[in-house]
């Protein structure tokens, strides 16, 4: 009987799993290089922690079921409300700022499609208990940096800026405030993306205050936009400043961002946002975490994979070892695996054929491993305590005492 | 509202979380030196799946439930129902012997108790399609190379080491088999750990035979024991023949194990196995998968982690920046960013704080960050260009060009 796996759910075979790593390693290598430490959570929390941010609608994207204790659980869709949890526990004993990242699993019922799964790999960086603008620009340059050791640069990606603040202090200089307010952010979110957006800020506000607000979304940022200056000035200084580009229409559908919101795309877009991210002053609180400012993002490894191989961008290839070693015949076998052993042990990467397999054969499985040099391990050179090591790029052969093989 | 995480469950600080990493290095570590290939497969399995290997009792064991798409699907309990259905979807593809290794999360309803949860980290190394006692004894080399790697000899841990086959056999000599084999194979595998044991030893064999057994557990290996000689032979060969002792009470308590099966214990023998593995020839074919030989261990790790805390072994301390950036006053905090990017770019991890802070203060703050050497960004140096370098170990201060800065 056959099997298969889950819609929606990823198979990584080796080369699969090398060009996550080589994702995951760029995040990584950004994080700790400004100082953030790792953290990770529970895959599976409270259903009622996860609707504590989101809301209960939220459930039907969700893998929630009962627990056998009779729990409501549900598989993560997003790390927040756990580090709001985590941060909760122990707000006392953390030094602020927190500076943290993780690199979590999340899932979502949503339907598969190009750049989305019903999981993916997430980096999250997450800044607690600082309220400077230079927190918000050390996060855009951390996930710039990321994107930078991958190999994509400013013709490749831009970060487009908005502030929630300026966004509602535009808005209410039209008169759109109280229950007007979040719909016109949710049409405005949508400006770019979708062409009746634009039809339905006319019947909410209607045709000259619309035409007010498209035309602030072209000329953003000449017009008034001072809460951006810090951050962009900020972005500036460390040295990000040619991706981030301010744009109106950047608004982030999420109820709970207080101040500067961003997210990355590359630049033909022909991609959903690759990062995205802001500053959410309350939401820790609300989730029964301490009261204190907080800003972070999220970036997953779907579009971004997407992006990486469209530009035929890819992890440099990786020898699976570094030396094979060959017995020449049956009686040599027990004497390579000594040769394998001295090797691993000096710390070289080393393997041999299980069975004897002439040398034709042992050459071409070196070759496919991608190996620098063979050792053959012969009667001859093995009563003389030696083996001899060909480099298979050069052809190159000398004749080595096993003491000295390293 | 303050939450709770799930009970079994754990949350990673930045300190748990470095221990699992370190403890995840080795285990890459020891796998890449010989030439393993990292995979992984989808947290999420359907549950006909993973009841196919283990039968539908397992269940009471799992996170199951149906999705939103009416699927029975369930947490993954372990990797080797998914190894099947991925070596079965491209077994033509592969070249053999396969040698694959993940770290997976695993998932299983279990009252938790010390070294387990409900949730746990397991490295898997598996080789399919050999059927040499060699790579038997590779498997166990490589789970002893990480165990040193984290500063585990054969003083703290030994591999004991048994052999299916043997087992049938000698067991056969006393004419148990068909229906009493199952059950003497039960009470064998708990003679060690429960008392009880040997009592339904008797009961099942009546006392003769039982006495008869127990002489052969005291006496084994001197006794006839053919079937461990390869392996033993080839642990010696890969240098680690000082951990493996065969022990004729390891059973391994699944029924598809065939060949040599092994676990290893701390010495004290106060926690449960560290690490188990055997052949199991017939079960990728059972599961849908290509009919080949196979073989394999899991090396979780929550036991290893109480016996690594018992023994006093951590994770050397990695500061979490190398370089600490003191802007003096105000007005240097711009310059501090341009010297953190610059840091950052030359691959230094470096951090300024977000807001001026006095001198003490930050000097205090570059201790914590287990700082090699702070930066001081004062006016005077500023306007020429340079900043002044202070070593915090040796206390020696030189004045360094921003240009030169690395």
């Amino acid at each position: 009987m056959r099997f298969d796996g889950l819609k929606g759910f990823r198979d990584f075979y080796p080369a699969e799993m090398a060009f996550r790593r080589w994702i995951e390693d760029a995040w990584q290598g950004a994080s700790r290089a400004a100082g953030f430490e790792e953290w990770d959570g529970p895959v599976l929390e409270s259903l009622e922690l996860i609707a504590a941010k989101s809301g209960a609608e939220i459930e039907a994207q969700l893998y929630a079921f009962d627990d056998k204790g009779g729990r409501r659980v549900t598989l993560r869709p997003e790390m927040t409300p756990t580090l709001a949890r985590m941060v909760g526990a122990r707000a006392g004993g953390l030094p602020k700022p927190i500076k943290w990242y993780c690199v979590p699993q999340f899932f979502r019922y949503e339907n598969p499609q190009r750049g989305r799964g019903r999981e993916f790999i997430q980096w999250n960086v997450d800044v607690i208990g600082s309220d400077e603008a230079a927190a918000d620009a050390e996060v855009i340059a951390i996930a710039l940096d990321a994107l930078r050791r991958l190999g994509l640069g400013p013709e490749d990606v831009r970060v487009r800026l908005n502030d929630r603040g300026l966004l509602k202090r535009k808005l209410s200089q039209l008169d759109v405030s109280g229950d007007d307010e979040a719909p016109a952010l949710a049409c405005l979110d949508k400006l770019g993306r979708d062409r009746s957006a634009g039809a339905r800020l006319e019947e909410l506000l209607g045709v000259d205050r619309a035409a007010q607000v498209a035309a602030w979304c072209r000329e953003f940022p000449r017009d008034d936009a001072a809460e951006l200056a810090p951050v962009l000035q900020a972005c500036s200084e460390m040295g990000v400043g040619d991706f981030v580009e301010p744009d109106f229409t950047i608004v982030r559908g999420l109820a709970y961002y207080t101040g500067p919101v961003w997210e990355i795309f590359d630049r033909k877009e022909t991609l959903r946002a690759v990062a995205g991210g802001g500053r959410y002053d309350g939401l820790i609180a609300s989730l029964g975490g301490p009261d204190l400012p907080a800003l972070g993002f999220g970036m997953g490894d779907m579009v971004l994979g997407e992006l990486l191989r469209e530009r035929g961008l890819a992890p440099a290839e990786v020898p699976r070892i570094d030396t094979f070693v060959v017995p020449i015949g049956e009686d040599m076998l027990s004497a390579a695996r000594r040769v394998v052993a001295r090797l691993r042990a000096a710390g070289v990467a080393a393997e041999a054929p299980y069975r004897a397999i002439n040398v034709k054969r042992a050459l071409r499985a070196a070759d496919q491993a991608g190996a620098r040099r063979a050792v053959f391990v012969g009667t001859d050179e093995w009563a003389d305590q030696s083996v001899k090591v060909r480099d298979l790029a050069s052809g190159e052969e000398r004749t080595v005492p096993f003491d000295e093989l390293e």
